[in-house]
């Protein structure tokens, strides 16, 4: 599994065992479905509001060869013939696309009639598959046996199909989806609904789209597949992409992770609050699938937004700009109104986002532009706009820190003409810019669309101003933590198939180079006595046994321990609790204690898991996950994801935590799982942050039920 | 201070007192600044780059008189005229309204010749007053002491004007305000470019403005002004107010509680990332200015939002529908496509906004109208609209647990009419709905606009739908919260004129009514080993000092002391560190820790305080306030605001607060803070939850220096 997810596009070993899939990561697969020569409507009719013929209107602008087929009603004069085979033979261009517009019941039949006389993709938009149980799960398996015999590309069933306007094929059962325009946008979506919902706004916000699917069931077709196609689309510059769930993840992360090098992709992941009930009521489950399907798409290089219309902005950026890879660009602000930049830095930095101070160069060429009293350190507000804002842009473009620049400003005819502005700005060397105009319809309607020709993305306001921006910074650093990237050499240990004791555990943390206190493992009191004198300042005992994964839990933990006596009352206890083992360690320094682990995602694979220690946090659940294999640097940058992140910088008083040494150990933890297929997961509770660096305090390793003896 | 936030509008004694405000309360103070009969532009021009010029022309659509003055241009055939005395000689209207574009240096003396000459009312939109410093601090105070002499009411300086369509009144330094429909949105801004920004994006939505005001500087007339002025305006249906900063808290929390009653507000405050990077700078600071504006606001009755975008999606929402006051009203959702739905419910349940499962009538009236296999517990799911989605309308309305319907649908002409599916189900009964709609715009624009005529919401997608869902439970709910508001009697204590130490403070807590554990202050050694022999379990024995307030960190705190031994050690070391009283108590049983407290706030006054107690917590800030006085319930709620609410729930085992007990200590140490203005601040930290209920494990009470001997 883990193999595959390096693979570019593709399938994996668990998904054809499922059945769910077939051959992949083939960029021109999908070209008989996006891009039919000819189009067979199977279950054509004649009665306006049957599926049959609400599809023969959606496709009744399209330029090649559209029939129709229902041996009931044969008219070849009027392009419908009783099979697809007729309709092949009659047709000029061959018939690639089947829209098969028949009952569940009979799909498998039709679709198999339509592999025979060469179709090679076939839409199905109705439901009654799985999706409604009963006998319509046969009729999917059907479906899916007959598309795989002829080397069908299946998309749906049960969703609202899809449009390429480029094309002038709306394969929707939408016919209005046919007005939305051309444009460099490709949607990719889990519903039908939001699939047209989102080309509609693209429409409406005057981008337009190059492809906008639904995948429905996507029991053939998948966003992997989808994706994997736009990859050689010359047409698509930005990808919107909406994902309920996940099938497959290394082959969705593989499809992102090779799209990204080449487009960008923007992802909304639905199940926010819905995965965080199912948190709460499973107070041990602290990483979420909704979670990780968001952690494993930023790593494979998306763009994460948080809602449709955040999706919308964030695609108008991408589509019209992308910043070439950087660590952590810089953006430059320059307003025309002091107020609404407020509102656009003040979300900015909530994102994260650098606003940096201008150089003491660029503000002294600011200050010859601008009267005095404005602000001119980044942002910089002129207060009013006037002549001079084209100059002003391409000084503020050159500070050495700004890598992108933010203009907002409300159309005032008589005091700026900002495409023209903007315009002069570039031919001054001006370099990356983003725009928000506001003001009346009538005036920012042709600005916008005037920016939008110069390359410029024109939001409406500074709320979407401030999407944009992000977006646009969270694509560059994406590719900038690409180049970071390096393969991961196998981490070869020694696991026994079985659970490992606390002794047996931090033992292979010490062989991943992970700190461990000093300790004795003691068969019996003597042995414990022995550590006693020969382990250093007060001590914790505690009982050793495999099986017992919450010690603290059952009284097998006691701390402090100075002299003999002390451990003699321990050691009874202990015994008293069944212990027959004890492991004796010197007490830890103080520090800020983390949870960090390894577990195996059911979708994605290995990912890794870092959160700060304590019950406030677990009830926060302030984690932060990502999959693994990843590099030590992605690994320490994790904790900069934790809200309670502070508490890692020396908060009042407390130690600093060592990033690399903190990225060398979760990186190795996910290099462990990535090596050793028999390792189901491993945490190490807490790891403990203190001024001398971090230490293992406890460690649990658990190994997979098959691979047990 | 307090008094006066519990009046309608007004001013505040502190306002006065350093010279910032003058009469108020007056609902028909701004009614010549807002509805003159006529207006003077005094310091008009021919220059049509000129301020004076620029403002005729955005005058020019206004019917009234609007005369300019300019005593070196005179041409009384054309409105010029060489004083505003001659002008209102000359006008059949008076001049209530002089709209100043004279340098700041001459404005002091412009409008006092306005104000000899009758006038009302001023505008000045220039700038050079206090916020360019120097000279322009003194512009100011004389233009503020001429205002003051003739009362006049002063908007500005260093604003952009304001607009009032349904007068075809345009007082902007940009014409083309002047294109803002007329609706039922009145914009109330810090900012003249969020002003106009504001009222550009209500026009491109479709709603417009009743009134629409950037208040700039706000030397004399400030929001609460223009709330209490629109209390009696017919035409607003809903505000939109942008704060920056507050001069006179309770003013403003007084206008937005009066105006509230009659007319929703919607709340967008700046300054969240600014103000979280001075708390994490000032790490004792844990409650700040952006935090405490938004509680305050929201305590009187505004709904709050995160950006400009969705304080357009909520006015769009509020100003056509208001609910009853509820206090947790359920939405019941109704959709056509269920992807979009499903992004909506993850949104609505993000808010923490009640989706209540329907009553078994209702779903079996819904089974009826649906096929069997869409989801109908709410949200119901149609799977693709059809006849009969009136009639499902009204049954989701109809079920007892749903006050609000909130309908996604994308517009499929051949399916659904959904403006004529609203009316039927308002025939048949169905109660309040608010409705998303995509589509093409040609489709969707007149099916929204039909549905506003309908006093139906009508947004654009799933987010923007959330967003006016959430404000208009938000503000049923804060209306349903006033319902519980009863007069709070004064707290009468003993207080000394100093700081308390922790024997006094706990003392005053048990006047309060809060918890403490029993204890014994003592003066020397015998008596500490006099309470060891009386008080119950191990002890902790502390420092005794007023003058101490963070005992741990200079090692002034021992716990687990058993034994005469055990307390001669803690006894020992607290000596040697200066102690001469000790504080001798029962260990407290194990809980779950709050900090508590009450403060004074400088622009709100007296503020109640909750978090979750623990270094994590602090890291991460993670605290509730709102303004006291309040109630026991409303401060018993504030523990719901907390991230980690879970842990007051019996989280992992732990206790389960009091909220009622908590609410009822919150609201007592409010209390005591509004009747003893010479009490600075009062802090339980810990308050511990416990099995048993709540305990105040350390206190802390702080007086202020103006109020010590």
């Amino acid at each position: 599994m883990s193999g595959s997810a390096s693979a570019r596009g593709g399938h994996s070993g668990l998904a054809d065992a499922v059945g769910e899939r077939r051959r992949g990561g083939d960029v021109r697969r999908l070209d008989p479905l996006f891009g039919p020569r000819g189009i067979a409507v199977i279950g054509a009719s004649r009665d306006p509001g049957k599926l049959g013929a609400v599809m023969a209107r959606s496709l009744s602008r399209f330029p090649g060869t559209v029939v129709g087929v229902n041996s009931r009603d044969v008219d070849p004069a009027a392009g419908r013939f009783a099979s697809v085979a007729d309709a092949a033979t009659a047709s000029p261009d061959p018939i690639d696309l089947a829209v098969l517009c028949v009952p569940a019941a009979v799909s498998a039949q039709a679709l198999t009639e339509a592999g025979e006389a060469g179709v090679r993709a076939a839409l199905v938009c109705s439901g009654g598959y799985a999706e409604a149980g009963g006998p319509g799960v046969g009729h999917q398996r059907d479906l899916v046996a007959a598309a795989r015999d002829h080397g069908i590309a299946l998309l749906g069933p049960n969703t609202s199909g899809f449009l390429v306007p480029t094309r002038s094929l709306t394969a929707t059962f939408v016919p209005a989806a046919g007005a939305v325009p051309a444009g460099p946008v490709a949607v990719v979506a889990a519903s039908g609904g939001v699939n047209h919902a989102l080309a509609f706004l693209l429409g409406e916000a005057d981008i337009g789209v190059s492809l906008a699917v639904g995948l429905g069931n996507a029991v053939d077709v998948t966003a992997a597949d989808v994706l994997t196609h736009l990859v050689d689309d010359g047409t698509t510059r930005a990808v919107a992409l909406h994902v309920e769930s996940v099938p497959d993840g290394p082959a969705l992360a593989a499809a992102v992770r090779a799209l990204t090098a080449r487009v960008p992709v923007v992802a909304l992941v639905v199940g926010r609050n819905d995965v965080a009930e199912f948190a709460r009521s499973h107070t041990g489950a602290l990483a979420t699938s909704w979670r990780t399907t968001r952690a494993a798409l930023r790593a494979a290089g998306a763009v994460l937004v948080d809602d449709e219309r955040e999706l919308i902005d964030a695609v108008t950026a991408l589509s019209a700009l992308r910043l070439p890879p950087v660590a952590d660009p810089g953006v430059g602000v320059v307003t025309a109104q002091a107020g609404p930049a407020l509102l656009h830095v003040d979300g900015l930095r909530g994102r994260g986002v650098a606003i940096p101070q201008l150089t003491e160069d660029a503000r002294m060429a600011v200050a010859e532009l601008l009267p005095p009293l404005t602000y001119q350190a980044n942002p910089v507000d002129t207060g009013r706009p006037g002549p001079g804002f084209d100059r002003l842009l391409a000084t503020v473009s050159a500070d050495p820190g700004v890598d992108l620049l933010s203009v907002y400003a409300l159309a005032e005819p008589d005091a700026l003409d900002l495409p023209a502005a903007v315009e002069s700005a570039r031919a001054a060397g001006a370099g990356p810019l983003v725009v928000a105009l506001g003001g009346p319809p009538e005036q920012v309607t042709p600005q916008r669309q005037a920016l939008r020709k110069l390359g410029v993305p024109a939001l409406d306001g500074p709320a979407a101003l401030t999407v944009a921006v992000s977006a646009l910074v969270e694509d560059a650093r994406a590719r900038g933590r690409r180049s970071d990237e390096a393969p991961r050499p196998p981490v070869l240990v020694s696991v026994p198939r079985r659970d490992l004791d606390e002794d047996e555990a931090k033992a292979l943390l010490g062989e991943l180079g992970i700190p461990t206190p000093p300790r004795r493992a003691c068969a019996d009191r003597a042995a414990a006595h022995r550590a006693l004198a020969e382990l250093p300042g007060p001590l914790a005992v505690k009982l050793l046994d495999a099986t017992v994964t919450h010690k603290s839990d059952v009284g097998g933990v006691h701390l402090g321990i100075r002299d003999a006596a002390g451990l003699d009352a321990a050691l009874d206890a202990l015994e008293g609790i069944g212990a027959t083992r004890f492991l004796v360690e010197p007490m830890a320094p103080p520090g800020v204690d983390l949870i960090v682990g390894a577990s195996r995602d059911p979708v994605f694979g290995p990912i890794v898991l870092v959160g700060l220690g304590g019950v406030v946090a677990e009830a926060l659940a302030d984690v932060a996950v990502a999959p693994a294999p990843l590099g030590p640097e992605a690994a320490g940058a994790l904790a900069d994801e934790l809200s309670g992140r502070a508490l890692l910088d020396g908060f009042r008083g407390g130690p600093v935590a060592d990033r690399t040494a903190l990225g060398s150990a979760l990186a190795a933890l996910g290099d462990l799982l990535v090596s050793h297929p028999e390792i189901e997961d491993v945490e190490i509770n807490p790891l403990r942050v203190t001024a001398d660096g971090l230490l293992a305090l406890d460690a649990v390793l658990t190994v997979g039920e098959e691979a047990r003896p």
